[in-house]
C-alpha cells in the first residue's frame, strides 16, 4: 500500500485535523462525535442541511460545507457509515430554527443511523425531513445497499437545496427540491483498478492489467460486468447508454452533466471523457446546458470515473447558478 | 497501461476539444496551433500573461486561463514544450497593448522556445517580458533543465501577476512581481508511484512496492535519492526541510503553503499531508497565512504530492486574495 498517510487508524482524524487547520475561519472541525460545520452555523431562519457518509469521498461530503450548500458534514471511518451521535450533534448544532435536511446516500448503514439521529432531533423537538439519494443505475441491490446506490447526484442535490435554504425557502420546498434533483439524475462508474482501504493495506478487489469493472460501486462494491479495457469513446457509450436510458433522458432534455474522477484519475481524462460524452448526448439530442468535470465523490485512490446527468429546469439551473463558497465547489453569483 | 483516453496520440487534442465544450464561453480553444485564451481576449489596456508547457500537468496551466489570472495558455504535447507558433500566436491575439508578459517554468525546450516567440513578437512591434520560475531545489540541474526545475510556484506566480495585471499595473510592474514570487517561492515533491505518458504505455521509471523517490521531477526526472516508503509526517519533514532550508523560511515569516496532488494521489491524503506541514512549520515559528490543498500542478496519474512555500508580504497577500475566476482557481472578492 502507497499512501501519503501515518498509521491506518489515524487517517481520517488526522485528515480533518488538516481540513480544520486549511480552512480554519470558513469550516469548523468538531471532535468527538467528528462533524465538520459552517463557521457561521447556525444560520437563524434558513434551513440547516446536513449531510454525511464514510471517509474516502472526499471532497464529498466535508468539502461541500459553506455558504450556499452544507451546514454540515458527518465524517464517518473510511468507507464506514457515520455514527447516530455524529448525525444528532450536528443536527442539534447547525438548526437554526427552521428544520434540517438531511441527504444520504443510499447505503444501509447510511439510512439506519440518519433515521436513528433524525428520531433523537425530533425527540429534542427539531423537524428533520430526510431524503436518501439512490441514483446509481449500476445494479438494483448492492453489498451495502437495498435498492440502488448514491453516487454523484448526492452532491448535485446538496448544492441545488443550499442555495434554496439560502434563499429562505421552507423546509418543505427544499426537501421537495431535494426529491426532484433524485429523480431527475440517473449515474454510473467504472474502475480502472480497485482503491485500497488504509485499514487492509490492499486493494479490495483484484482487476486484471486490461480488464475494467463497468458499474463499480464507490467503495469497491461489484459492479455489472468486467470487459477488456475499451477506448474512452466505448466506455462512455457504455456508461451514458446505461445512464440515458434509465430515466430515459430524451431529445430536447437539457441536463447538467457531471464528469466525476474516482481519485486517481487525472483531469486530462476525464476532458477526454467529457469530449465523449458530449458527443454521446448531443448524438440523441440532450443539451448539456451544466456540466462539472473533476474529481467530487472518489473512492480513495480508485482510477476510473463515474458518469451523472440530472434533466434540468429553469428552476434547477438558477439554483445550480446561485453562489457557492466552498473549498470544493466555490463561484460567485 | 490503463487510460480513460483513445488514440495515445490524440489525448491532448481531445482533452482539448473537451475543455472547449466544457468551458465554452468562458475560454476559446484555438487550434492549429493550439493555444486557450480568455473569451473576452484581448483585455484593452491589461498587461497580458501567458503561460504554457507541457501537456500533463492539469490544470496547469489551461486551466488558470480567466479573469484574474492568465490570459492565454499554449499546451504542447504531453510532457513536451509547445512549440514558438503557438506562444507567438497566443502572444499576438491577447495583447491588450499594454505588453505580454511571459511566464515560464525551466525546462530547456520551454525557455528556448518562448524566448523565440518573444523575439518574433518584440519583432512585430509588440513590447514582451519574460519570467522563468525554478523553484524545485530538489537539484540543481536536471534531464531537462540547466539549472533548478519550476513546478508549483509557477501557479502562484500567475496568480499573484494575474491579479496585478487586472489592477491596470504596467508590464515593469507585472513582472517585478513576478520575478519576486519566483525569488521567494521553493518546492520540493515526492513520488510514490511513476507516471505512465500515453504514448510510452509504460512507467516512466521502476520504483520498488516499498520505495519512494524524494525530489522527484513532474516529468518523472530523478530526484535527490530513492528511499523506503515512510509514513507521511517522515515524507513532510524531509521535504518541507529541503524547502524551509533552502531560502531560508525563518521564524516569524507568513508564508503562503501550496500542498500538491500530483495527479494520482486523492484529497485525504493531501490534507493528511497539510496537517504534518503546519506542524513541521510551527515548529520553526513560521506562520502560515494562505494555503492552498489539492491537485494543480500534476505529472499524469503519479501518485505523491509537491510542497511549495511563498514568503508573503501584505502585497502578494492581497494579490493572492483577490478575486479569481478560471477553471482552476475561483473566489471571489
Amino acid at each position: 500500500m502507497k499512501k501519503l498517510i501515518n498509521r491506518p487508524e489515524d487517517v481520517v482524524r488526522e485528515e480533518l485535523a488538516g481540513i480544520a487547520l486549511a480552512h480554519a475561519g470558513r469550516l469548523e472541525v468538531h471532535t468527538d462525535p467528528h462533524w465538520i460545520a459552517r463557521a457561521d452555523a447556525p444560520v437563524r431562519g434558513k434551513v440547516a442541511i446536513v449531510s454525511g457518509g464514510g471517509s474516502g469521498h472526499e471532497p464529498l461530503h466535508g468539502g461541500f460545507v459553506g455558504r450556499g450548500m452544507l451546514d454540515a458534514a458527518c465524517p464517518g471511518e473510511v468507507f464506514t457509515s457515520p455514527t447516530p451521535d455524529q448525525v444528532l450533534a450536528a443536527t442539534q448544532a447547525v438548526d437554526g430554527g427552521a428544520g434540517v435536511l438531511h441527504i444520504v446516500k443510499n447505503y444501509t448503514g447510511d439510512v439506519m443511523n440518519f433515521e436513528m439521529a433524525a428520531d433523537l432531533a425530533r425527540d429534542g423537538g427539531l423537524t428533520v425531513d430526510q431524503v436518501v439519494i439512490a441514483d446509481d443505475v449500476a445494479v438494483e441491490d448492492s453489498l451495502f445497499t437495498a435498492g440502488r446506490r448514491g453516487v454523484g447526484a448526492t452532491l448535485l442535490a446538496e448544492k441545488i437545496c443550499g442555495a434554496a435554504a439560502e434563499e429562505g425557502r421552507p423546509l418543505r420546498d427544499v426537501a421537495s427540491l431535494c426529491r426532484a434533483v433524485g429523480e431527475r439524475s440517473r449515474s454510473m462508474g467504472v474502475a480502472l483498478t480497485s482503491c485500497t482501504v488504509p485499514m487492509n493495506g490492499k486493494p479490495t478487489f483484484e482487476l486484471g492489467d486490461d480488464e475494467m469493472e463497468i458499474g463499480i460501486g464507490i467503495h469497491g462494491e461489484p459492479g455489472r460486468e468486467r470487459r477488456p479495457l475499451a477506448a474512452a469513446s466505448e466506455v462512455v457509450d457504455i456508461l451514458a447508454a446505461a445512464v440515458a436510458d434509465d430515466l430515459p433522458f430524451r431529445s430536447g432534455d437539457r441536463v447538467l452533466a457531471l464528469v466525476n474522477g474516482m481519485g486517481g484519475t487525472p483531469l486530462m481524462e476525464l476532458y477526454v471523457v467529457y469530449g465523449e460524452l458530449h458527443r454521446f448526448l448531443g448524438e440523441r439530442g440532450v443539451a448539456i446546458a451544466r456540466n462539472l468535470v473533476g474529481s467530487f465523490a472518489t473512492s480513495l485512490d480508485m482510477a476510473g470515473c463515474s458518469i451523472t446527468l440530472l434533466r434540468l429546469d429553469d428552476e434547477l439551473t438558477r439554483l445550480w447558478d446561485a453562489p457557492v463558497d466552498t473549498p470544493g465547489l466555490r463561484w460567485g453569483a
